[in-house]
């Protein structure tokens, strides 16, 4: 047992016991830290482990405390109930990433830990104006006409769309989905199975770990190049190595290292998946937001034989809200159809039809002209100042596009920790090990810089900075 | 090989060949029967499987036709790709529920077999009003306040609803679903594993058979009076007989029987459960079209270790097309709302947000007692006009809420031959065998009797009837 599980376990036996009471305020990380001759580090990873298990909760700016037994999910439920949902054993990744999201929703932490980009970027005003007039406009509505594959209109635009950014679909093979969440677990279900082992990135987009897990399949993570993408040859190795059901990759502005796969590698990744018959689900949800002076290909553009799953969202280029999404499952079609409507029917129509009539009326290539541009800027920005304000030895990705930045701290400080630490200060990162199932990269955070630059969030990196220099300090 | 297994084998080879070409008719049933000597049963259940594979398919009022080869889905796929969505052996029961459903909102056959309420049962003009001023005064919207557990508005109206009808809920417990689909899929997930068997009612509703199938999970059957509900003793003996990880029903207006099952019942069933320490999934979606003089209670009233997981939806008495369903999942509400979370992020908050005004500001109860009197009514005027124009020995069910009604079939005519010949003359019926895992009741048939009585639906259900007998004789 570590020091800090050790630690953990003390604490947890304490309560246990009613040394600290429900709601109690348990000693600070200083404190403990003292107390039992500990680095900072290690108290926090304790106390982050026990807030993981739902035991302790921390409140922004006053420390930790105890958690009410009443909201302590599931004390001695049946063993089937502990279902794997934890990525590593140490943290429990959806339960951090939701509680970074209300931290920021509810207690207005800075959201540089946020994967969404910021509101107020999308133009609320006219898709309301659309959505309030579809409302008026039906007296009636029939499930029966929103079944899969979705809204006609909607997927004509999607068509059309596609056929603007070079690739010609078939709409016949557009399913809509809520969100690219849906499009993903949906893809993923139709091509492995419990058990199977799906072959990924590293770092990878949790939320693809996610759903790899959550479906018993078992991820494996293949050597990626920081601003090349995943490495083909090593992938090859993998693949000769072992039976690979699926891969599940990013190829533009990949969440969170920021690249863009260059169109040699894209054909060569396709041609080597397609060669051994092994289907991949592509995630484009970034595909709108780039940097450069065209819009990137997709893996789906060099698929001749029905391997790849596109999928894409209006998420990250147009409302995250209204929770739409897509995929083009190839020659998995009807069987993500099917399982689109088993999982949840059918995808609300109201937000489908005011997305629809947005791209069939409105200006959304001068929105996103807009929105690429601020972005190209605000990376720049949020690089220079993280450089700035952060100690020597820092090292940040040069993304090509969206709105993350991912960060190397230096010393090997602890992600964890610092996650921690900037919350208490009302401060969200992303930390790196939530993008790996064998929980590397716990010296990297990704940092959101899709909000305007301003004085709260400049103050917030210079603070980060300084917490980072403290942990390194501690440690040595 | 049975006799059909030879006939659709037989058939596929000379597509295979060639013979019969894309797209052409095929020999109608009655000249195959004729040609091979057959049962025009046996012909239609080879139809009906080669349909099911995708190799061939039926056009209303024209007959069957050699699907082009482009929209066969996943033919040499690998062994992966055929995952077992397939319900028993013989019959693809989502693809047949979802054809269905194509023929009547496209081809405008007669929804007998439909699963949903007529929409013009339900209050759209308000509902549009209100969906129509909130996305007009939403000038933006943040996904981050519509994370799991939903619209906290909604949650408050869920939850006094809940309260009026009899139930005080913690409205803590309540999380937002996209439909009951959603919500049952969910509460699946978080209280069983791949593997695990689930204990259901016999005849169950298809959507929970899908849920238990889609997990990797296996269902068993309980004994179940069609009357009364799930046999409380025989579902003792299976869990003494076998590990049992979870139970799920529908205690009110089960769905196809129509029962309700008594407060004893529900609380001898609850108390076995708790005994064995083993969550029941509740599918409460029909509890407000009730046709008695008073709200049903749920086993979550009888509930006091936190082991009921209570599904229900807006779907049946309000709106199907906004799909908004909810959950209470007991001690599993931590689960569920991180599997929410997983699934599909967040349910768009529109149609919550116009959902929840309406039962704020509107008249729920006076909408609901329409339609329950109208449900009431229909259900008489449909049992009486199928035990007038079906052929002797054919028997009904007394449904006691909801909208569907059950009926034995005569001389044991097969459901599948009844549903494809109906569906030849533009008539819908939901097949019995959909309802079982088994296969059983193949001569039983659900009727939708929603709509508002008139000719077109008397002349169906008389057509119907005249089918039965046909196909009686051709058996005998």
């Amino acid at each position: 047992m570590k020091l800090y599980e050790t630690l953990a376990a003390e604490i947890e036996s304490q309560i246990a016991n009613g040394v600290l009471l429900d709601g109690e305020k348990i000693p600070s990380v200083r404190q403990t830290s003292q107390h039992h001759n500990l680095s900072i580090t290690t108290v926090l990873r304790a106390y982050v482990l026990l807030e993981s298990r739902g035991v302790i909760e921390s409140r922004p700016q006053s420390g930790y405390f105890v958690r009410p037994r009443a909201q302590r999910s599931s004390p001695p439920a049946p063993a089937r109930a502990a279902a794997p949902l934890v990525l590593s054993s140490e943290v429990d990744v959806s339960r951090l990433v939701l509680k970074t999201l209300r931290s920021i929703s509810k207690d207005g932490a800075v959201p540089l830990g946020s994967p969404y980009a910021d509101p107020s970027r999308y133009p609320w005003k006219r898709l309301s104006q659309y959505a309030s007039t579809i409302a008026r406009r039906h007296q009636e509505w029939s499930v029966m006409n929103d079944l899969p594959p979705g809204d006609p209109q909607l997927i004509r635009q999607i068509a059309r769309r596609h056929l603007e950014n070079g690739l010609a679909v078939d709409p016949g093979e557009i399913i809509v989905t809520v969100g690219a969440t849906e499009a993903i677990n949906l893809c993923l279900q139709a091509v492995a199975r419990p058990g199977d082992t799906i072959a990924v990135e590293s770092p990878t987009y949790y939320a693809m770990l996610h759903a790899i897990e959550r479906l018993g399949m078992r991820a494996v993570e293949v050597r990626t190049d920081p601003t090349e993408g995943i490495d083909v040859n090593a992938l090859a190795a993998v693949i000769a190595d072992q039976k690979i059901a699926a891969c599940m990759v990013m190829p533009n502005f990949q969440n969170p290292l920021g690249f863009q796969m260059s169109d040699e590698r894209k054909r060569a990744l396709v041609e080597l998946l397609a060669g051994h018959d092994i289907p991949v689900i592509e995630n484009d949800v970034y595909h709108e937001l780039y940097y450069g002076d065209s819009h990137p290909t997709s893996l789906k553009t060099y698929d001749t034989r029905g391997l790849v799953l596109h999928c894409a969202s209006f998420s990250k280029s147009l409302t995250a809200a209204y929770r739409i999404g897509w995929c083009l499952p190839g020659r998995y079609t009807a069987d993500v159809e099917k399982l689109k409507f088993l999982n949840t029917l059918a995808t609300s129509a109201l937000p489908q039809m005011a997305i629809a009539e947005y791209l069939q009326n409105d200006g959304y290539d001068a929105h996103l002209r807009k929105m690429r541009k601020a972005f190209a800027q605000q990376a720049r920005i949020m690089a220079a100042a993280v450089l700035r304000f952060f100690p020597d030895g820092t090292r940040v990705s040069e993304p090509k596009g969206g709105y993350v930045l991912w960060v190397e701290l230096p010393g090997r400080v602890n992600a964890m920790a610092l996650y921690a630490r900037a919350l208490e200060e009302g401060i969200t990162v992303g930390p790196g090990n939530m993008f790996s199932a064998r929980g590397s990269f716990d010296h990297f955070i990704r940092l959101n810089y899709s909000h305007a630059w301003n004085a709260q969030i400049e103050g917030a990196v210079k603070r980060l900075g300084r917490l980072v220099a403290e942990l390194a300090a501690a440690e040595n």
